[in-house]
């Protein structure tokens, strides 16, 4: 399934085999059952993770114990706490398997390793965080509008093929409404 | 004033004065009066910003003409509207000066350029970026988090200089909370 790693850097730079080879040489790649737990608050967070193959969620816990869903992950996606990765500290988000999730594992150490010794590599990396960083302003902005039409609107032309495998309490708790606000936006006479 | 740009890039990373001199050459710096726009709703997004001095917002004005922040800026930050600025598109917020601001300007194509030429410039823009992923990661969960006392400790905990430069009203709007509960989670009795 490496392919698949591979494909995405080609998308942003071309590689030689050998090239492909050493960088895949630093991720491990570990399986996941449904619901297991990948990052856990409170705990390190040592890993960066690129799916395979699979379906992630992260969220916070609020004090009431309330969950709200920071992020989705799918095939093809990185998913982490990016601020506890980057800052080497600890979780204030969970991570785990919507369903049996496959993951290619990146550790700090290796991707700024990576990064130091190929300059394509420190490319391709400030590239996909750059498409963070819209995709976490699309989030913000989704938040800050009121109008839950228009966040599920955002959400369905962003990453349609999110509600084939995330089940739909998910994707209210991700737009702040209810089941039942939900299913009326659902609805194919809105 | 040069200086302050060079600070924060060494920070990350060190340069002679000819690199710097280099790079310092694709920067033009411009001023902006107070309240004068930055970058305008609709309008292309050529330039990401380096603030030499002053104060800037960005927001997110909705269907019913709210306005919702979306960042501060101050002196040795980074701002524009970044979805715009990566994908090259029209932006979706508006960019402002809360006083009389000095700017580096620094054109895509620039940026683009110099991240191609020099590895550490890569480095650079990389850990940055990093950095912008993390304070927004913050600022979502700040805006799940459903405690405006939370969320008002976390911003003064994070960037207490923000409260001498910036008018109460517009940290009111940061926070999506009124006036009058700034003032209660603001008061020396809580």
């Amino acid at each position: 399934m490496s392919y698949i790693l591979r494909q995405q850097i080609e998308k942003i730079t071309p590689l030689t085999d050998k090239e492909f080879e050493y960088i895949f040489s630093h991720f491990t790649t570990k399986k996941f059952k449904k619901h297991q737990f990948v990052v856990q608050e409170g705990e390190n967070v040592p890993n960066d993770f690129f799916i395979l193959d699979g379906c992630l969620k992260s969220y916070f816990t609020d004090k009431n114990g309330k969950e709200h869903i920071l992020a989705f992950g799918m095939q093809d996606w990185w998913i982490t706490d990016y601020e506890a990765y980057y800052n080497q500290s600890k979780a204030t988000i969970n991570i785990d398997c919507i369903e049996k999730s496959e993951l290619l594992c990146l550790s700090f150490q290796n991707r700024e390793k990576l990064c130091a010794e190929m300059h394509k590599i420190e490319h391709f990396f400030r590239k996909k965080t750059n498409k963070r960083n819209v995709a976490l302003q699309q989030r913000i902005l989704s938040l800050l509008s009121n109008n839950a039409k228009e966040k599920y609107d955002q959400l369905l032309q962003l990453y349609p093929q999110l509600f084939q495998k995330v089940p739909k309490q998910l994707i209210a708790s991700y737009l702040g409404v209810t089941r039942e606000t939900l299913s009326r936006l659902n609805s194919p006479t809105k």
